[in-house]
């Protein structure tokens, strides 16, 4: 692996779900195998989990990981090619980029989409930029459009469900997967849904179904081979997990169309399925995107899938100082 | 130890004082007890002296720490329960906790007072809300009533000051220990004060004396034991020790009355002491405060103070490491 | 060497240069020389290059650094002697600096000149306090008049340089090498400069020249030796190196007189040079200081002057551990 920005970076995802398996048994397996090696995270925006979980996992390896905040700590890089940068914009990253790639050995970046224009954010600038100019391999920690951290996780975290679930709701032996909107008061990103999607696809083993009110479509690329629907009840019918998540709009891009609170999971909804694990990527806000109850209960695994973040982490970490 | 919040969380300070004293001499006698082991240190508020000595004690010991300023690295932490979530919160500590806890093997936190509401400060629902929901050994690095890593690090350096200052001029041949409030611009928290006479009362091998202007009267659960008087020079006169802080009233809650100068310790005050030592947790407002006179001379003990912030962290670590 | 805040603290600048370079080749060659000992880094302004280099270096040497961001971490700091400290500031340099130099091995401060008092800024008050209080090793992380850690990189860089651009266009054999004001859009520093020329004048080993338009004069006891004009051309003509950087007026302090587009440096006016190698310290505001051509070219060597900033910081930090 060289880089790590989406699935398609992954030669097999079983294969690296096993190994960051194997990792949660064995933390300090490969202790020295980053050793006299540095990691810089460069924050362009807020991480709790994704920050503190990859800080982790290179730590594990033997990395040096330093944590940088461009956004506070530095200033604001400019992306645009031949750009006059007489404004707010201090330094191009095409000068930043390469120094950094001195600096480090594997650099990583969280860098939010901006939801004000679709074809900047989706044509992924930010990472494209460093995958440019640094010269060394790039991990994203969550990009404009996708969270490949999060994605591995998700489907590391079913798998290490699955012995507790049978008998599975999907077809073909296969579990049922929904990913299912959810209301929230603020307009976020398509990153996790996106993320999610492309990996249940090219995972395969699921029968995937997304389920979102009217004008909430995600991009075709990622959701191409899920079932699409906007009932939610028929969706959660003898789900064996159930991936709850808003996102703002596509189409429109970043906005908020219906945010109907019906759409929130409760425990009523839960009793259509098949007893399902209930899955999110957190930060969640409590009593508009799930329940107390649901979140409270049993059936919740966010706990365990936001932990398992560091064996993710270590596992691409791995592969990549593998690779080098 | 499993926690540390408070003195009760202590069951010999002398025992913890003089592990403290064995570190000062010996800073790394223990520096692979923590090996393998990682520490979170986790700001909701400001820290200078807290996060570097504290970092320096998990090092010390072969922990690694990983500092993450919540508010500004991350978001808002929700703690009522059963809030729905539609505002300024992003996550819930029961949410977040228990993942700090599944990344960390000890998680120490900073969390001021709000000042505005003495219930909610007083219920200090910030460190229990961690200790109930993360699962692993909590350290305060002040909570919204108490500061108990200061409060060790003044005990321990009244005693490394103590065979200096003889004769004592408390009764009983135990030193005379006055705590003073002083003038501030801004309404500070009672949390050093609370912990001073907290852990003094509980240490009682000194007499103790509390001086402060009318309505600035401390909550009696942590200052019952100690004589209280609002005669600043009679409470000066003969002190071996005199810490001065200011402090915003309990009563009538967080605010500022009386503000007289008067009350600034200076030279002249010191006249009245057994050639008393000067102790302040820093920082410390000169010339507001405490004059540069004072602050500058030889019964200045600020110095040595702080400086044995680090020594009181690695006594807390490594007692709660010892007992996991 | 003690303290690291100008070229005066060097006894032999090839001797250090010599020193990167070998760290160049041989990072680890001394990475136990810091081993146990802790190095803090004071950032009351923001910061990349140096930031990340000298946490690098430091690693390298086997010292554990602590980085500090006084400004957003902590609170403002208060420097004049006497002060009633009834305003902003939070705490004073006298208390703070003596514990800090308690808690650490060496410590490394970034601080900005105001731009307002061109007295307080070139009394280096700031760097002056520090040394006077902390009782440790104080190292430039740039101050308000120099840079100089940024100086012995642009030297190394030079040196490397060196054999690669004979016939060297400067009188003696010697390379001729030429600082040239460049426009901004925000009064900035002198620092830089100020320190590249102090460095270049120190090390006597180029023909130097200083080129910026009228009201832009450096203060003397930085540029004496340098020869000084206000022809840009007459400057560039034959040089072998060519130092861009902006920066705002010393006389009438911290203003932008002329800002005249025509300064910005060129694929044009790098004709009239002896195919002069381009630097600057970065960042760096395209097409406004440097076009595009000239930064992308085959000339330009920023990106290896600041990869060179962690061999500098390594050698100057060798130097005061082996010092200690």
């Amino acid at each position: 692996m060289k880089n790590f920005i989406s699935v398609k970076d992954v030669a097999d995802i079983n294969a690296l779900v096993a190994k960051a398996i194997a990792y949660k048994a064995n933390p300090f397996a490969d202790k020295n195998l980053g050793a006299g090696k540095r990691i810089g995270l460069l924050f362009l925006n807020p991480s709790l989990r994704t920050r503190l979980s990859t800080h982790v996992a290179a730590q594990n390896l033997g990395l040096e990981p330093i944590v940088f905040n461009v956004d506070k700590d530095g200033w604001a890089l400019e992306f645009e090619d031949g750009a006059i940068m007489s404004g707010n914009t201090v330094e191009h990253v095409k000068d930043a980029a390469p120094i950094l790639g001195n600096y480090f050995d594997i650099l990583c970046i969280r860098a939010f989409p901006t939801l004000r224009n679709k074809e900047e954010d989706y044509s992924e600038e930010v990472m494209k930029s460093f995958i440019k100019y640094a010269g060394i391999p790039i991990v994203s920690l969550e990009s404009a459009t996708l969270h490949p951290l999060q994605s591995l996780t998700d489907i590391l975290t079913i798998k290490e469900c699955l012995p507790t679930v049978p008998p599975l709701g999907g077809g073909g032996g296969k579990p049922k997967v929904v990913l299912t909107w959810a209301p929230h008061i603020k307009p976020l990103p398509q990153c996790v849904p996106n993320s999610f999607a492309e990996w249940v696809n090219a995972w395969g083993e699921a029968e995937f179904v997304i389920t979102h009110p009217e004008d909430y479509e995600l991009d075709e690329q990622f959701t191409k081979g899920a079932t699409i629907t906007q009932d939610q009840d028929a969706a959660l019918k003898d789900a064996d997990f159930v991936y709850v998540k808003n996102w703002s709009t596509y189409t429109d891009y970043g906005r908020i169309y219906c945010n109907d609170p019906k759409w929130m999971l409760t425990e009523e909804k839960l009793k259509l399925t098949n007893n399902a694990k209930i899955m999110h990527c957190l930060p969640v806000r409590r009593n508009v995107e799930l329940s107390d109850e649901v979140l409270d209960s049993a059936n919740s695994i966010v706990t365990q899938q936001a932990s398992n973040r560091v064996w993710a982490a270590q596992a691409v970490l791995a592969e990549i100082l593998k690779n080098k």
